[in-house]
């Protein structure tokens, strides 16, 4: 077993990186997006525990991190585990961070037994899982795992134009490696759930069998800016009323339970000129679309495409463009590295249940180079994440590396 | 008849002061949000033109600022004219701009003739006209005619929580003068339609019977952060979801009919955090109702209060505040200064109808202290305003400001 002590007094000092208090509520949070400062004052500290952990740094193009433990057989392939630690804007401290600092515990647990291990251990750090800055989610792993390109990931921008490139240099993670990793033998990642499962379970590790299909589109409304008083409603082209009707109509398409366990949200939402007596001249939204099964999702964002026609056709002046930002498929994770983490929970005496993630995850593309499967520990609060709130007890987290650490040292002896 | 020539040259002139290019459509705009350092620059223009028409300046606490031409009987009560020169953000050059340099015209002409008046006349510039910068439009006159107190309009805040106070003491706007205004002998505005009334109807001239009523609410929903791909929609208090449900809403109350003339808009929406993957925790909006009869909007701000209740009580989790921000009754414009107008119409030989005003004036707040109408221009392309379309032709402007120095001068007679 790791030490729980150590590993929850870094996930606290990681969550001081980028920490910002919620005026409303009090809570503490976490605000980190990727490439901006307080992410680089998180990556240096995270590599200086690598270092003190004996770990060999190297950082590739995307600035995804990598830190290695030498095993027995320098021929063998790396087992890999890992995580990201840049964050949502209203974040808790254990989304990503889990992963990462679980990974540099294990390998301080196996430093002070003298454990060696056949095959080479990496711990992961990857660029930008969020997608929430540069707008494709998973992007550091996807373009590691050769899904998408580092030409296409540079060139992405963030709000105020900045492109990915451009951000990694500045901070100084732009790094000398090619950013296609080899193969490795299998990667493992742990992670807080981030849903409500284990939690009504009350069971406090999960066996990830996969990952349901994401689809992410931005929607920009073109229509006319005019006067709140003087203009007739039949004369109004109405972006954010257009908008509007677009968010209501996915929610009713969710609940009409014909695209199997559909969830949909709208996270992103600015209307222009955005003043009180100004009909919007441009509204701009991303939809965020999820779905276990991929015809289901297919049908969804035809239906969706479908519906834009009928907002555009039905308001003279309206006119609807549609971006893709990010589109993955349902992603099966390795019956074996499954095998392996239940195995691992069983040696715990932990109980354990299988379990779809509801979330994104490196872990999806790195399944693309090897075998993987990811272990989730419980989150408390119904599993609330991408807020202040979200939370698991020491003593689960401790638990979940525990069965990490079993997991990997199985796989790296293969 | 006034110098055309010379007024169209004023307006393009002051126009210059914030203008912008709109990228998408290529067309110049204005953007003199009111105490900007664009407004300032505006109103230091517009100081010199008075100057040079040797109108005597004062400015008051609330950095309403009038030129005054002295009449014969110095212990007459002035008539007054005037507008405002602030803008919203993607404005075009008339919308007040129009009242203010109009009257300026009117004295230029008056100088050149050598024709004296018997009561004095005054050209005024209210400050935040529009609203939009702090959130209550007629801010300035509706505290010159004593509605509103300095008090409450200096402590009003922009939205990075700049008082209206700093910003007169910043601009150097602040001026000595008490803001409360002795009551005129008459006032006449002249102004852009804003609306498609004149422009169907194929007339100049519109004379403005009164202004409808102005509802204007800031409503804050309050749901919970969570992550978009592992929370049941169950699960969810959707800040964003239940703004977009109001939006629709207001439209279904519009198209039903049953609140009379009823206009709905929301100008202004925000959601919080504003990422791809997090349901909003916090969504805030504007409403800007209009309507012609006061008991229909007082039922329609009643039937939005209690569909609030309702999505309250609908989706666990969400809280809802509501924040007035102006609130107008209709006021009926003076019927003799009506019938000025109209004869001085007459006497140019323009045709002219008489219509409600759909947009809020400053007129509405002075017509609580004396005499009040307005004169309408008709607006090219179906009246739009608040866009950088708005456009009235160089004849049509003069012709207006024609009836204006007509009125002026009969009104400054009596
Ligand atoms: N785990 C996680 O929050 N990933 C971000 C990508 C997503 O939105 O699912
Ligand atoms: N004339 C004008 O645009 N006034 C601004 C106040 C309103 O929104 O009606």
């Amino acid at each position: 077993t790791v030490n729980g002590d150590r590993l929850w007094q870094s996930l606290k000092d990681l969550a001081e990186v980028g920490a910002y208090e919620d005026e409303r509520t009090g809570l503490r949070g976490v605000n980190r997006l990727a490439l901006t400062d307080a992410d680089a004052a998180g990556r240096r500290l995270v590599i200086s525990w690598m270092e003190q952990a004996g770990l060999s740094v190297r950082i590739d193009r995307m600035g995804n991190i990598y830190g290695r433990r030498e095993g027995t057989d320098p021929a063998a392939r790396p087992v890999l585990t890992g995580s990201h630690i840049d964050s949502v804007a209203t974040a808790g401290a254990f989304d990503g961070c889990l992963g990462v600092l679980g990974g540099i515990e294990v390998v301080r647990t196996l430093n002070e037994r003298g454990i060696t291990t056949r095959r080479p251990l990496e711990v992961a750090v990857f660029t930008e899982e969020e997608g929430v800055r540069f707008g494709t989610d998973m992007l550091g792993s996807a373009v590691a795992a050769r899904r998408l390109s580092a030409a296409y990931a540079h060139a992405l921008t963030d709000r105020d134009g900045a492109t990915l490139g451009d951000e990694l240099a500045r901070t100084g993670f732009a790094g000398p490696v090619d950013e296609r990793l080899d193969a490795p033998h299998a990667y493992v990642e742990c992670h807080i759930e981030q849903g409500p499962v284990l939690a009504r379970a009350g069971v406090e590790v999960g066996v990830v069998t996969g990952v349901q299909g994401i689809s992410w589109q931005e929607i920009t409304f073109h229509g006319r800016a005019a006067h709140a008083g003087t203009t007739p409603t039949e004369l109004r082209a109405d972006a954010g009323l257009a908008a509007a009707q677009l968010i209501v109509r996915l929610r009713a398409m969710v609940d009409s339970g014909s695209y199997g366990e559909l969830r949909a949200t709208v996270g992103h939402l600015i209307v222009h000129p955005d003043l009180t007596n100004i009909v919007p001249a441009r509204a701009e939204l991303t939809v965020d679309l999820r779905n276990p099964d991929d015809a289901a999702m297919a049908r969804a964002e035809e239906d969706l495409a479908a519906f834009l026609r009928t907002l555009e056709t039905g308001q003279p002046g309206l006119s609807i463009a549609t971006r893709r930002m990010a589109r993955t498929a349902p992603v099966p994770f390795d019956e074996g590295v499954q095998k392996v983490i239940a195995r691992a929970a069983d040696d715990h005496g932990l109980a354990h249940l299988s379990l779809l993630s509801g979330a994104g995850h490196d872990a999806q593309e790195i399944a693309a180079l090897c075998p993987t499967a990811m272990i989730f520990v419980r989150g408390e609060y119904d599993g609330i994440s991408h807020n202040p709130r979200e939370y698991s007890t020491p003593e689960t987290c401790a638990h979940g590396v525990d069965v990490l650490a079993t997991a990997l040292l199985r796989l790296a002896d293969e």
